[in-house]
């Protein structure tokens, strides 16, 4: 399977590569990607991205982020990153791939333990989960040419521990490579419209 | 109690302003509003409206909406009225309003039924539904002033079924009563980061 992997240089794009290039042939995307650069923000640079890299058996989302700002402080304006990239860049992977994925495809999106288990400033990352999760289910009844569509929540990671644990007081972080497999069952599996909790 | 409701005028709304009424002073707000306009897709324009209604002690959403598509005619500028009405639009509510409700007080938004029971063409109003599920549970935690917040996702409603119907196959529609029921849960119950699913 030819994979195009989103995100592929960051801790758990890493671990997807490492997971799926067992088996398959990884096209690896980012801000500075590997194979070919694309930011998610832009449609123009989505539209760019597949017309360089042609038709693929899946498609591996591992990028978006949000701002972390406690509700008070959040703003219309700091929202918006979590708007662009983690829900909007996310979903216009998908509207604008559609044409690029073979039949029997998949794609395979990210949303976050926070929607489920919130932690204090949190919201902005949470709402564009929640949006994710609900435009993989709804949009799974109706994707052509059995094309499939899931999205892995991961907790956060022990390789992010460090640099994160403090934002995650008192979560049990799960290794890497647990959340790794959870990509591989969307790619390999037959499942639609799932949401893997990788908690 | 004095309540804010903003999109007083549709079958929702007008069923809100009925059960809240009974014991509350309601300000109507609305496109063309009775007592205020507002356009909830610009921030000017909810800045606007907190201005000229002051301090409130709850605020009730019953407005937003998103474009109806099959996932493979979705595009990314068809899925942003979803994007700036039924998810910004709420979320900004929020952010822009905190400052206005009393300690105390509450926000109440609308999702629905498309994020949990799927519909063709519901894809892009799933997401936006989704985003503000989660925004709701995950900013309840550090809501100020002891403010509450919570969404309510209502099933079809009858009053809607010969004109919505169509959409909705299967699908058993409920008295618009019992939704606006669970709104005045909200505004006059203790409850925080609840989805009240009326279905």
């Amino acid at each position: 399977m030819k994979v195009l992997l989103i995100g592929a240089s960051g801790t758990i794009g890493k671990a997807i590569a490492n997971e799926l290039e067992k088996e398959h042939e990884i096209i690896r995307a980012g801000r500075n990607g590997a194979d070919v650069s694309v930011d998610n923000t832009s449609v123009e640079s989505i539209k760019n991205m597949y017309q360089q890299v042609g038709k693929v058996d899946a498609v591996v989302n591992a990028a978006g982020g949000a701002n972390f700002a406690s509700v008070s402080e959040l703003t219309p304006e700091l929202n918006e990153k979590g708007i662009e990239s983690k829900l909007k860049g996310q979903i216009n992977l998908v509207l604008l791939g559609l044409d690029y994925v073979n039949d029997g495809g998949s794609f395979t999106l990210t949303t976050g333990v926070m929607m489920d288990d919130p932690i204090p400033l949190g919201s902005s990352a949470a709402m564009a989960n929640g949006g994710v999760k609900a435009f993989v289910k709804a949009s799974s009844i109706e994707m052509p040419r059995g094309i499939r569509i899931n999205s892995v929540s991961p907790n956060i990671v022990q390789e992010s521990w460090s640099r994160l644990g403090k934002f995650f007081a008192g979560f049990d972080p799960v290794p890497v490579e647990r959340v790794a497999r959870a990509y591989k069952k969307s790619v390999d599996g037959g499942q639609t419209g799932q949401n893997y909790e990788v908690y």
